[in-house]
């Protein structure tokens, strides 16, 4: 089984998607039935170039006074963690075992949520204390609305071809600290950096079984402000969230461990892999998988808006659910644990 | 594996296709981006009145006179066998087997090929001579160009949101003798009905392993227009055509064995029917399997014209050829044959 799941993997790569690594590029926004026939019907992602260059937000957004300004009353959706990894593996308190750890989220007065991204770059004042300005229910029209006018309120080209308004717009103000692991999104997702840089590992669904997706006990971090530290605890009562356990960087300590534990990642073809500029604009196909860090610009923050139309539940999700209900030997050797079945309801969305 | 097979066929029509059976109908042409988006980019059917009204096709076709006035001097390519079963299954010489026999087909004056079609309905006058006006070399605008201008010569919608003309335009011109077996092809097709009714059953590609393809020997009719008599021979080197088993409409004493022999295909979930009536046309997506009978018009014939467009080999593409990989036990326990791999090269085009 394990040779035809590889040939799938190549075969893809082959007829759709090039075995360069890197994604088509677009100099101007597509068409919608452009938009629609080369990359939505086909599943397959591009950088859009030019796509933004009229939003008020790509000057406006490089300066701070601008932004504490426009949000001086604001109270916006702060994640704190202590070392950058929200919906992320991280140690639990039991010996050499993982849990899906949320981050603690604190509504924060926004001038002081931008001090505290931008002044923790690079693990120099606050080495254990990460902040992420970010959700994921729409909260851009609401906690930003005062930055709401700098930016489309949909993307004309992609609402046109997918026929709907996004289901949820997003902002995320981060810092190099802050990487988004492994995950896919059951949406149609369109990434607009505004300034600093993302970077963005993809995979395509056909590769799902390079994810090793496992059921990690869920928890949650707290944060105390008094004793400026975090408390890990798993939730009560306990619940498990199917998630990858690739780290696709790992620590020179863990690397030898992380390539002999998944070899079907690190030895597969390479992955996808895009940096998207300001002004630029990916289309992220629903169901691949993404992994996401970013690089700040000369303020020390990363901002991205991205637009999530739901997708269609098509033959290409049903492949996708009998492709993953496979069994994979070299993922069993490793946990008696069965792979996951695709639950609509379990997926928690990220950028 | 075959639980999760079984899993496929229903999840891909609860989430897409709808499980009664019918196809939706659209009652005027679809924009070339609803086109794409629900029907093309899914992989689905449908059917399309009030499509073709403009042709004068529709009026002119149901007079014999009009065709042989316009092709009185033109040649066509007329498909002959014994029963009216061309591309398809027939007992070979060798007791109990059976091989894939294609027709005769001789060039024919027109007016004699349509007396042929229309004077031999219902198994009348020549019981063993089965004759229809049928290629699937793009013969429309050469064969039949005096009457390329009663039709469009290819569908705006669909050249719009495929962004390219046909790659081939088809006229079938058959009786109610003539089947066309379970079979798929590697385009978009339009398929449009200008008099009599065609009768569609139709399979999703995830239902691949309910058609129980196996390797057949190729065979070639001729016909002998002295004795009247067909000949079948196996070709000579032997060539092997991989093929659909199952026959849906097997006679009476036939019933138990394809029944017994094709479990999962009789008894699972039923497939797509629709019937085609002039002026209608039919989305027929690349890669679904189509069984293919007809119902003559007042004089004795059915006359369609269809589009082939070419196809995506996308990742809708690469799953099929994974699925289509994978052995189902209830097949093998049957013949020790592999299952077929598809090819892009040796599948045979046809309606």
């Amino acid at each position: 089984m394990e040779g035809k799941i590889e040939t799938l993997w190549n075969e893809v790569r082959e007829l759709s998607l090039g075995n360069s690594g890197q994604l088509d590029r677009l100099n101007f926004p597509p068409t919608p039935l452009q938009f629609l026939r080369d990359f939505v019907s086909q599943n397959k992602p591009c950088i859009i170039s030019n796509a933004t260059n009229h939003w008020p937000a790509l000057s406006r957004w490089t300066r701070d006074s601008y932004l504490t300004d426009a949000l001086s009353s604001a109270h916006v959706s702060l994640h704190l963690t202590p070392h950058g990894r929200a919906d992320a593996l991280v140690p639990s308190s039991t010996p050499s075992s993982l849990c899906f750890a949320s981050a603690h989220v604190q509504r924060t007065p926004f001038p002081e949520a931008l001090l505290l991204i931008t002044t923790n770059n690079g693990e120099s004042s606050s080495p254990n204390l990460v902040a992420y300005a970010q959700q994921q229910n729409n909260f851009f029209p609401s906690e930003y609305s005062t930055l709401a006018a700098d930016c489309d309120p949909h993307i004309d080209f992609a609402s046109e071809a997918l026929g709907c308004l996004p289901e949820a717009v997003n902002m995320w103000i981060g810092n190099d600290r802050s990487t988004t692991s492994f995950h896919k999104d059951h949406y149609e997702n369109l990434y607009a950096v505004v300034t600093g840089q993302k970077h963005f590992l993809l995979l395509p669904p056909t590769d799902v079984h390079r994810m090793y997706i496992r059921e990690y006990p869920a928890a949650q971090y707290s944060y105390s402000q008094a004793t400026g530290e975090f408390k890990l605890e798993l939730e009560s009562p306990p619940r498990c969230v199917p998630w990858s356990s690739v780290d696709p960087y790992p620590s020179p300590e863990d690397r030898d461990e992380q390539l002999s534990n998944f070899p079907l990642f690190f030895n597969g073809p390479k992955p996808f892999r895009c940096t998207i500029n300001p002004g630029e604009m990916l289309y992220l196909p629903s169901m691949w998988f993404h992994h996401v860090s970013q690089s700040p610009d000369s303020r020390g923050r990363t901002i991205a808006v991205n637009y999530w139309y739901d997708m269609q539940f098509d033959i290409k999700y049903a492949y996708f659910n009998f492709l993953q209900s496979i069994h994979c030997p070299s993922i069993e050797n490793l946990t008696p644990a069965e792979t996951v079945n695709d639950d609509l309801g379990s997926d928690i969305g990220d950028e």
